[in-house]
């Protein structure tokens, strides 16, 4: 059922917007997604938003239809409240409020990939969402985040993951954990890191292979590299001696795919 | 020689500050960069900045002393206008003002590097700032901006760019110009693009290689395309149909990089 919403003091409007902060989406095990596109495959993937935000154009979309339906509450309003819903200046015509997919380590069935992206203190949403978005298309099973990353729920990262929020599992733990884990069946852990010499082209990966990237600024901590079955790097031909994290992350996942697909 | 400013109303403040602005910098034709580390790498890169602006405690840091006689003006300022002039509740104790340095296509030594990054349309700065960045990576000889890209100088695309600003030729040109430049020697153009079955891994690329990203949503321009000497895509095997822009850009670089190594 569609209901009108267009009162900025509406209790909904500002529950909505406090998803926003990261603490309100603790609260309420809810983070909001953007954009017909997005909401559209998260449908596909076969999760409905638990409510629905559009502006009136929206209604008689064709696309717009199979949301409504399959939504809690669906709710017609104005682009300024979507404006404030977002927190942008040109919302999306579509906003969806979704409930939080994290799955627990133990229920993770590793066979279900053989690329799976494991990322440790990764401090930027936008890095976060891109890496999430590259999972996707090299076909992974999803991202690990290990110790304190950013919240992969935060609007920036969700934006970033363009979708991929949807159909990447997503995994919080920490290193301890993980690796007692990981140790308890296959999969064969490999460290990008500036402390090897080993070409990341050089190894024959195998297969699942968990790809582990550090964080921004520090890289990997000592023991955690010791952890590895594998430390790889790419080569840097210029001044800088690291590349960006998500970019990292995928020059790595994709050699990883291309030795897969060989 | 080193003089103090700590008024927020001074003039120079003001001016300094403007530059976060792309009118601005297009008026004094200065940018702004940020951090010890990029500005050491800029002067390592025979680079001084115009101005540089310190917090006290990096007066008599080791490498501060050769920035301060390197530029024409140091000034000693106070954390909080640090804070201003860069936008950002916690700014790099040291901040330089640079001269923009763009390059025109006509003087561009193409023979100078086995890779060169063409980017159309770009319009995020963290993005920009990203190619810059595995530009240095793979040894790029620089960046040429097509149409109406987001500008290379602003605060965040200078920041992404980890100091690969001073390190890659950056130039500005429209399509046309570009193309009739490249012409004239030697050079395949290779576009990332949807509308070709051609998998990135399989053609042998030759140097030198200009490698062609488009719009972050819209891609290619059909006539664009038309006149790359070759397109190619990378696989997708999941939902989304492309990666992001800096991503595949450097996914890119890094095929043809190591195709040219092997």
């Amino acid at each position: 059922m569609l209901r009108e919403i267009t009162g900025f003091s509406n209790p909904l409007v500002k529950r909505v917007k406090s998803l926003r902060e990261k603490k309100h989406r603790r609260q309420e095990g809810l983070f909001l997604a953007e954009g017909l596109r997005i909401l559209t495959e998260a449908l596909e993937a076969g999760i409905a938003p638990k409510m629905l935000w559009l502006s009136p154009e929206m209604k008689d979309h064709r696309l717009v239809q199979p949301l409504i339906e399959a939504c809690d509450d669906a709710f017609l309003t104005s682009a300024d409240i979507l404006s404030k819903l977002s927190g942008k200046d040109n919302p999306q015509a579509v906003l969806g409020v979704y409930q939080e997919l994290n799955q627990p380590l133990a229920t993770l069935d590793r066979s279900r990939a053989d690329i799976w992206i494991v990322a440790e203190r990764l401090r930027d949403p936008g890095n976060l969402g891109t890496i999430l978005r590259t999972g996707d298309a090299v076909g992974a099973g999803g991202l690990i985040l290990i110790d304190d990353c950013t919240d992969p729920f935060s609007v920036e990262a969700v934006r970033a993951s363009m979708g991929a929020i949807f159909t990447q599992a997503v995994v919080q733990s920490d290193w301890r954990s993980f690796v007692d884990w990981l140790r308890q069946g296959p999969g064969q852990l490999v460290g990008t890191s500036l402390n090897t010499d080993q070409d990341y082209t050089t190894p024959r990966y195998a297969k699942p292979t968990f790809l582990l990237v550090g964080n921004e600024s520090q890289g990997l901590p000592q023991d955690y590299e010791a952890d590895c079955d594998l430390l790889v790097k790419m080569p840097m031909l210029g001044k800088a001696d690291s590349l960006n994290a998500a970019v990292a992350t995928s020059v790595m996942a994709y050699e990883i795919l291309n030795q897969f697909r060989r």
